[in-house]
């Protein structure tokens, strides 16, 4: 069966997350569903980053083994075709080895979390930012943020229901920028691994804007880090702002 | 009666524009139903930019006359509290002077039009960009633009229902712009003009876009605009990608 990889961007905001539940919709659901459309019987798809109800991706990389070999562009403009109205959209796709693997054969998962801070409502976009309305400091976030990068027990900012087998990871960066936008601030984090604990982002967002807003020292997120406890972990931030925005294989995939 | 300026952040998909319409939702109506839970008998409010169906805005200017003396800032927190679920927010609000007018005192209009090329269908820019299935040569499409900066008689460019008094508008800036993007292309055009005519802008990025595409040569712009001639315009682009991003006046308002 020839293997093929999809690079999916999709709006989290209307699933219960990457991973097929029954009854939930869910964005593997959605692009399976186009799938069997093309054709009866395609396994089940597997994907590099199972990204949890409302969190958002623009890199994706998910494999499908289909029974026809199919040119690849024909490919994404047939799924393309059946995932409407479904906010997913294959944006790449490429012909893969057998031995590829969306998910094992990844080396590194990038993110992107976007906060906005002002005290209107978000408008357009409204479930792709988390709106903070206080101000944070950029420079103690980052200050903050320099603690976290490199190998550590990140027990501290993994969530409960985390099936990994060890919480140690290598976080090869954490940075935080400022972009500039009409009505407000726009912040953005990003980070880099090759893997991350569940909910990790989100755990380690939710601290740095403890730390932006004041209510933190920058050298608090050492010391959350080292007690290797849940407890000490700031408050999660909410899914909306994070989004997968890449996934790196050791060949590059899409060309 | 206290007159009050607000700056306003709309998204255009749900509303049949600006100006309030029996029957159908408009963003006038929207901020009027707003200002009514706060006082009774709120006169009819005005707007610098009376925006189409679908057209968006996160630099519309409004006025308010209220019988109570507001605070600027408790007033812009109210409105946001009575908008909601609207995507309408008031990102800016202050005192002026009762002879101030949000249209009649404006000096300068400023839209920005977002085209994305790419096959695949939009994601989170659903209903707020141009998607485009081709590629569009920038350059050209600025040789084309560069030809309408100016005083002239813009008739090929206004639409049938245009109740401007002249087709004659002087048009400041038409500005093409490549902005970094995941998957695709993204292309601005920003517009500046002390006012423009009725679907003047959508106008003239439809034709930008033929000769974007090949279709036109950049020449061909001057000369569909010296015919003077409705027959003589591209397609009008489509209301998704428009945003009114400014208005200026003689002082500024918001600070």
């Amino acid at each position: 069966m020839p293997r093929y990889a999809l690079l999916l961007e999709y709006d989290g905001a209307p699933f219960a997350g990457w991973q097929r539940q029954s009854g939930l919709p869910s964005v593997q659901g959605a692009v399976e569903a186009a799938l069997a459309r093309l054709e009866p019987d395609v396994p089940s798809i597997a994907a590099a980053g199972r990204t949890d109800a409302g969190v958002h991706a623009t890199g994706q990389v998910a494999q499908a083994d289909m029974a026809r070999d199919w040119d690849p562009f024909r490919l994404s403009e047939a799924l393309n075709w059946h995932l409407k109205p479904e906010p997913v959209a294959v944006v790449g796709c490429a012909r893969v080895a057998d031995d590829w693997h969306a998910r094992f054969s990844a080396v590194e998962r990038r993110y992107t979390y976007r906060v906005i801070c002002r005290r209107a409502p978000l408008v357009h976009d409204r479930g792709q930012a988390w709106l903070v309305k206080g101000d944070l400091d950029v420079d103690a976030m980052q200050a903050g943020a320099a603690q976290l990068v490199g190998r550590h027990d990140f027990t501290t900012f993994r969530a409960a229901m985390c099936q990994a087998a060890s919480p140690v990871k290598t976080l090869d960066e954490v940075t935080v920028e400022e972009v500039a936008r009409a009505n407000g601030r726009e912040i953005r984090f990003h980070l880099r691994a090759r893997s991350f604990l569940h909910s990790q982002v989100r755990s380690i967002v939710g601290t740095l804007e403890r730390v932006g807003a004041g209510a933190w020292a920058p050298g608090d997120v050492g010391a959350a880090l080292r007690a290797a406890d849940r407890a000490a972990c700031g408050p999660v931030a909410p899914p909306d702002g994070l989004c997968l925005t890449g996934v790196g294989y050791p060949e590059p995939v899409f060309g």
